[in-house]
């Protein structure tokens, strides 16, 4: 095999996006050969701009399966159905490349998993942050022990604006039913998942304040803090909502040699020329602190490849068996930050981790089950670009 | 009256300091008159430095206040003191500046204010940052409207690094029966302090998660992360550690109109031309968000005049009447805030303000008599200069 073709399930924003990408040959040894979606009107945009092309267009699944015309799927339907769509892949043979989130409750993410096990196919997520130099570069300090023991973790990202407009683009969006949650689950999956993967560590227990429709007329939240613990004793914050403008993104890890913050798209490691156990059990003297150095780490080419990178990477790990950058398995971890988040806020107490997934889901159905909103909705075609 | 004659109750570390600058006459109109200490070799460095002044110096306070020789009194002593000398100054007519913290737990605070109202005499503080012009503009900004209004109050301050060395310089360092806490009591005051005086309101509620002898052998907290939620449905974070180097000082507060940061001594306002509310009720195109201008404010003469200006205006309050920039009853106010972060890590629970003072009472005594805490110590004459 000299190439993967690929299918696409579900052609809204994001497969929009992929088809674009993968149409125009900007993924080498990729071939965009099928695409699936019940909706006639987003098929029709396939054929108004690609027409020429060689895609096959399919309503249903049934027959897009029968065609055996690709190699692997890009799962990019709604974030409920992205395990489900997943497993039937998996099923029928297939390498399978699934959007984020991982999925919207752990549960269904972790049988999307054992069926990725079970099949032996290759399994990504599209966590296009992880190809951005600069978080690549944190994670290289962080997992190379130039940073020390990591302390602290503290992430405030809460430059998400939306406004109600957005919200009002569909009836779907911020409805416990139609995503499963707010910020946390549409906006934050590239952070959580960056979160732990720079940290190189997941929280042994979640703490977390959600505000719930506090800026937006929404059910779900729109403003979040959480406060984690870390089995070393490290501890963290995870500041986000769509509601303010004009937010901040910064991103600050300390650790025994120094600190690291990200903020403004560069990366400044702050290195003490003595590592910090070893001043304080050297020194003497009362008042005194460790000599700093302010270092600027060289980070090149930010914010790298993105979507078509990690596509690439998944047709390079197929054919090459080039290791995955994002395999599709660390997806619940991200998942399982959102969902304590969700339940901490819920229950106003601590969240051990891993989550009690049953419990999760039982809780997320009742608001699905008790929710009565209705937004006023109106369809907007909307510019996902600058999004992720 | 054209003098303020001024008496200094206790005159270690900071009595030290205070007593420098008045021999110097870098506050006009104000005199030092007296010292009371009752360590004879605290009395004998006031010999030997400024053995040439017209300083009484008493080793007891009855002789002290026998003497008439003042017309208002600075209380240095240890924290818990505070209170106590203040109450004792004002029974005896004095007008009195207290140090910082007002004292160790509201209950003794509160007392101290209620002295204070009975004596009808002038009331400071030396809450010396609130004479720093970055926090007096930020005040500005939120008071005057510029910002409009708050919604989140993030600060991390983490850069008040102190080695086992420094606690091993003193026996009553960061125990609960010598200073009654750690970074919160000793290092924090005046950031607790600046924080419901920057922003112009209190929390109504906290929870705070406190590490206990983290990363020093003491049995104090040396690491804090709190959340707070305030009346109008803000949100804040406190932050804090004396364990980590180089540690952070970014205190950033978002409002209707904008977010500003005070970082390395400079602030800086994120202005929305138009007001996020306004913004989000006219616009109708899915993403967008409001126009922002980064605007440089000017900010005249940091780091101000200090513990010296303090004392200037405290002076000019009793012989002009200018009216107070640190009244001595809000310093109530900074301490129930640390209060509150020690009593929810404790109960391990919300706290809401104004606190049980009885229950933190309790519980500290508790922590007091079941105290098995013994350092070896090496007492330390330490440069407080470039402390606070």
């Amino acid at each position: 095999m000299d190439k993967v073709r690929i299918g696409i399930i579900g052609v809204g924003n994001m497969g929009k996006s992929h088809t674009e990408y993968l149409v125009k040959n900007q993924v080498s040894h990729a071939e965009l050969t099928a695409i699936v979606d019940t909706d006639p009107s987003r098929l029709d945009w396939v054929r108004n701009n690609y027409g020429s092309s060689n895609i096959q267009l399919f309503d249903n699944l049934d027959a897009f399966y029968a065609s055996k015309a690709f190699d692997a799927v890009i799962v990019a339907t709604p974030h409920y159905n992205h395990p489900e769509a997943a497993i039937e892949a998996f099923s029928h043979g297939y390498h399978v490349l699934v959007e984020k989130p991982a999925g919207v409750y752990t549960r269904q993410v972790r049988e999307m998993n054992e069926a990725a096990a079970k099949s032996g196919k290759a399994f990504g997520i599209m966590f296009n942050q992880r190809t951005n130099p600069l978080y690549q570069k944190l994670r290289d300090l962080v997992t190379s022990g130039e940073l020390g023991e990591v302390r602290r973790t503290n992430w405030i990202i809460t430059n998400w604006y939306r406004s109600q407009s957005y919200y009002d683009s569909g009836g779907w969006r911020a409805t416990w039913a139609g995503e499963g949650g707010g910020v946390l689950i549409n906006q934050d999956p590239h952070q959580l998942d960056l979160w732990q993967w720079t940290a190189d560590m997941m929280p042994k227990r979640v703490r977390a304040f959600c505000g719930f429709g506090k800026y937006r007329n929404i059910e779900v939240e729109d403003d979040v803090t959480a406060y984690v613990e870390y089995e070393n004793g490290a501890t963290g914050l995870f500041v986000t909502t769509t509601g303010e403008a004009p937010g901040t993104n910064r991103y600050e890890v300390s650790g025994d040699n120094g600190k690291i913050v990200i903020e403004n798209d560069q990366l400044t490691f702050w290195r003490l020329r003595t590592p910090e156990p070893q001043f304080n059990r050297e020194w003497k003297n009362g008042f005194g602190q460790p000599e700093c150095w302010k270092c600027e780490i060289p980070v090149v080419g930010a914010p790298g490849p993105q979507h078509k990178g990690i596509t690439q990477n998944f047709v390079n790990h197929i054919l090459n068996g080039t290791p995955l950058l994002a395999p599709g398995e660390e997806g619940i971890k991200g998942l399982t930050l959102s969902n304590a988040m969700h339940l901490s806020s819920w229950t106003d107490d601590w969240v051990n981790l891993p989550i009690n997934e049953d419990l999760y889901y039982e809780k997320l159905q009742e608001r699905i089950n008790s929710s009565t909103f209705k937004k006023e909705t109106k369809e907007l075609q909307m510019d996902v670009k600058g999004t992720h």
